[in-house]
């Protein structure tokens, strides 16, 4: 850790800060990788990469990403039989981690909310009595 | 805010949840607009379509967004007198907001640590002791 | 056109050139601005940003893009009511032209192809005598 | 290929519609794959993931991307030991072929011109006095 300079001006606590980054892997997903061309083949390939890159980021320890082509309309024949990534084929959740606290994040389409919803699924570790981490530092 | 679902299945505080978008809006700014072709005469109407989209994302209130194309680089000539945005060209920040509490957060790329740094620069409001939401509902 | 230096190694025609050019552009609309949030409040100003930024690049002279948020399904209820664009909203036809020739494409997505297409509608001017660009410079 | 729907209206010689295609598999590419997080490690297995998905597209036959990701500036320390795919870094041939014909394309930065060149290389087959798709059909 004290190789990385500070982040953050905000007086954030670990938890905050992994809120924080959690989001940002999240919302870096959808907007980067939606429209690559996709099939049931290259599927895996596919999501092995985003995590690769994913885990590139700050405090990612974990990422899994699974991608389903047939999810989200049916595909082309012949030379379009296959499809472009889209919200509804795609499940990743994240896992950024600082020290003794995670945070565990999901990207995932909801068909009931019509929306690709990002979300805090859990937070593990120390939480509210944890101290800010400039005040650590 | 009683027409919406819930997001989150952990239970955060409104501050919490507030700095999870915060990152949510801020990597997805990142992935999503860098490559748009920009010159100092088109970059304040991109930085407006920036603002006016990122603000129909949940709970953002405030989006300012600055692109200097000028930045990063120079420009080709001829037919090729334009750039792409690129992180070094754009600035933006960005203010999520619950009630009383909101977070401010930017992307601004850091010439020091060679970063495009997406952070939290000051939080607002009633800050450790606020109930999580989940019981507050 | 003196200012700018050659593109092609290959002895293209203006018209072949410019086919390859309607073909870059529309690759790149369709990978660029997917995901971005729109509704239909936002999508006449998110249609004018797309048309002046590829309007920049090269031989462009006119581009008019069309959005219709209300295609490729329903919206979302209270804070995700909007939509991020699809390539069923939008229809972007493109006309780069060189001097006396020029090609009009288009990207529009075909509901009994089940596909994105990207298609030549029409092709102006002089046709298969005109000389290769390189022998006329 | 019978398999496959008819995909310009405009009549085109083979020569013609692969050049086009050639142009929207190159913009493509600029616009989707810029931004993904990457390292010297990393960047072998992107390439891959680029070529597989670029291979899907109609008429494509080979695709090489190559990623270095040392070049376009130094990279930062710490958790920020990471780049952002950037157009200096990459370079794709891709190859759209059909029957005899095929074109060579390709994207690669030119320092020179300070700009990211997509451009033909070559264009391999019979040629000029090839019969219209459409007519042939």
């Amino acid at each position: 850790m004290t190789r990385s300079p500070p982040i953050h001006r905000a007086p954030l606590s670990r938890r905050e800060a992994l809120l924080f980054e959690a989001g940002v892997k999240l919302g870096g997903i959808f907007h980067q990788y939606l429209g690559i061309p996709v099939t049931p083949r290259t599927a895996p390939g596919l999501a092995r990469t985003i995590e690769r890159a994913v885990s590139l980021q700050p405090f990612v320890v974990s990422v899994r990403a699974t991608i389903d082509p047939r999810r989200g309309g049916p595909m082309g024949r012949g030379r379009f039989a296959y499809r472009y990534l889209n919200p509804e084929m795609i499940e990743v959740p994240v896992l950024p981690r600082d020290g003794p606290e995670a945070v565990e994040a999901r990207f995932a389409h909801r068909a009931d909310l019509r929306y690709p919803l990002m979300s805090v699924i859990r937070v593990r570790g120390p939480v509210r009595g944890s101290p800010p981490r400039r005040r650590a530092a």
